[in-house]
Formats: structure tokens, sequence, C-alpha cells
């Protein structure tokens, strides 16, 4: 999979993208993720990509040309699947969601800042628009490397049995059930005694009532 | 506001922590933000912080003491209005309680990895689990990013006018209305007519209009 963001503050995810499980599965071969500075393709020399808005107001917008051509460049080299726009007033992502993005082959993700991008980018040429959740950040960057954080765990590879995503919350509709580890007793706080029985089936049916019990006190809404 | 971040990952937060507004918010001491490396508090030389799970099964799970002891340290020297827990089945993330947390002092953020922190830390220690989203990650620290850029970027005098957050998505309820910015003709794709107009009061009229269009037509939860 190759997912190509398109943003004005590159350096932003240098970290996120380049440590932990993303580190490994670049270095895997199965994830590659490129940054392309918008200023690239600014309208003139001093770098411009943003503009006032039209019909006054604070804030800045992301104009169309700088869009369009880093856009069209990068679809010359090769077709893409979707190309994405992370802003708070699209999809919001889940689980679901990440599923399906991760079967795709090549994925352009946009990183808006300020007031966001003039919306006739997004007429032409976004595919499918995506939140991250119901809150504003300064920008986009973070909400890309979400969707690239929880994509790109779901390639089959990129993670091994100790961090199997197949148990993780969300993955059958529930909350996770909780988890111990050592010492059997924390300053008087106990593990719970069914997990250290050793009988497997009724462990699993342990975990299975609590991840129902939890999912129905937190989110009745996963139930339905 | 200062906020410490107990994490096995400090250098993934590197970039995003010291760029944009998160660097302007430091730069005009505003905002502290420190990460503190959990191993730091490890319960041997080898720097282990977590161990298998009791009752078996793929994941690691964070182990109470490093945790337990990160926290204490660091209470010692100040007092915490909240030990934020982040994790998929916590409260979800919206921009009030970003409001409500930026009025806040002292936070801590844990950042889970693996199949998450041993429960007894939940139960003993943390004061406010928070989710970002339906979505799973690699660890917490993405999250915590957000965070911090959702609740920085709310403190009085980070934005400046040009990035006011007023206008943005949520903070009345209702989506952002659609931003135009020049070309007035983008190869054919024009402007719409209203907000070249010229009069204020009109542009506002259409733009309240088409925020309540798209806040009905994509999010009609926050009308409600």
């Amino acid at each position: 999979m190759r997912i190509d963001i398109i943003t004005v503050l590159p350096e932003l995810l240098e970290s996120p993208l380049n440590h932990s499980i993303m580190k490994r599965a670049k270095d895997k071969g199965l994830l590659q993720v490129y940054t392309h500075n918008l200023r690239q393709w600014a309208v003139n020399a001093y770098g411009q990509v943003d503009d006032y808005q039209y019909g006054g107001g604070a804030g800045m917008v992301m104009m169309c040309e700088p869009l369009a051509n880093a856009i069209e460049s990068l679809q010359k080299e090769r077709s893409y699947d979707e190309i994405i726009y992370v802003t708070p007033d699209g999809a919001m992502l889940n689980q679901k969601l990440a599923n399906q993005l991760s079967m795709k082959d090549n994925l352009i993700i946009i990183c808006g800042h300020y007031k966001g991008i003039d919306q006739r980018i997004r007429d032409l040429y976004v595919t499918k628009e995506i939140s991250i959740g119901d809150y504003v950040l300064s920008g986009g960057e973070l909400a890309a490397a979400i969707i690239v954080d929880s994509v790109g765990r779901l390639l089959p590879g990129v993670l091994n049995d100790e961090t199997s995503a197949l148990f993780d919350s969300f993955q059958d509709d529930l909350l996770a059930p909780p988890v111990y580890t050592r010492p059997e007793d924390f300053r008087g706080s106990k593990v719970p005694e069914v997990l250290l029985s050793g009988n497997p089936r009724i462990i699993e049916d342990w975990r299975h009532e609590k991840a129902l019990e939890i999912t129905g006190a937190k989110r009745p809404d996963l139930l339905k």
C-alpha cells in the first residue's frame, strides 16, 4: 500500500511516520508513506498556497491551483483509489472504514490548514472526506497520521501475534475486557481469581461477559 | 497550562509537539508539554515495563509499578487536575470536552501500548478516560498529541485573529460553511456570487444557511 500526504507541514509528520509500527510496516515494504510539501506547487516565488477568503472573515483558505497541481502531478505517476480530505465535517473514521481503506492500493491524503481548502477542490477532486472526531485541530497532519496508523496496522504482516489486531476493541463491535499482568497483588489490589484459574474456557467466558458489560455501560450504541 | 505525557515512545511525539501551533504556544509560555519515558521507572535493568497478561492471550500489558511510580513522582512536584488515560473505551473527545480541559492547569496523559495498561492503574489512579474515536491505534501517543493540539489551541493567546477558534466547526454546534479564495474562476468553476456581493449581512446569512444545510445533511445529530 502507498499513501501520499499533501501538506504544508511535512516536518510535523516526521516522527510519527518513522517510529513504532509505522516504521516496521515501512521496513517490511508493506506500506510506503510519502509526504509532499504543498509549497512545491505554490503560485509564486514567495511560496504562497493560501489567500484571504471571499466574503471576508478571519482565517486563510488554501488555494485551488497548488492543490490541483499537486494532485495531478501524483496522478500522472499512478492511479489512486481515493483522494481523501481530512476535515471535521467528513464521514467519521471508525474501524470499519479503516478496514475498507486497508484494502486499497494507493491513497492521497490532503491536510487542510487555517479555514480549510477551497470548496472547489472538494467538489472537483476529493473522493472521500474523513473526520477523525468531533473536535477541531490546528491542521490535518495529525488526522492524517491517525488514518495512516489505524489503516497501516491492519495490513497483513504488519502486526505479529503479540500485537494481533484480532482481539482489539471494535473488531467484534465490543470494547475490550480489562487486562492484568504481574504482580498478582499490587499494593493490596488483586487480579480477579478467574484469570488465575488456568481454565481457558472459563476465562474466555469471563472476558466475553466483561466485554459485553463494559460495552453496555460505556457504549450501548455499539450493541445495537 | 502544563501537560505531562507518560509514554514508552517519547520520540514519536517529538515532531508534533515542536511545530506549528504547539510550538507557538510553547514559545509564548502558554503551554508546557513534557514527555516522560516510562522506562525510567522500569521494574528491572532491562527496562521492562510490560508483561504477559493473566489468563493468557496475545498481547502484552503495561505493568502497575512503573506507571504508579511515574504518576507519583510527578504528583510529588505539583498537583494534577486530571490523570488521563487514552483508550478506545474512554469518553469520546469532543469540542466541549476540549474546552473543559483547556481550563485546567496541570494534566497527566498516559499513553497505552499493546493490549493496554493493567486495570488496577485505571481503577486506582486514572481520573478520566478519553477516546479520540472508534478506531484502534498502535499506541496512545498520537491520541495524546490530538488532545494536546485540540486543547492547546483553545488557550487564550495561542491563536491570533487569523486562526481564530471562534468560527471553527463545533464551536456553535454547526459544521463550517464552504470557503473560497482566489481565483474567482478556477478552470470554469466559480465562487458563489453572494460572496462577491460586498454585503456583510447577506454573506453572513448565506454562511449560516449553508452551515445549517451542511450540518443537516452530514450530521443531523448535531442539530438535536
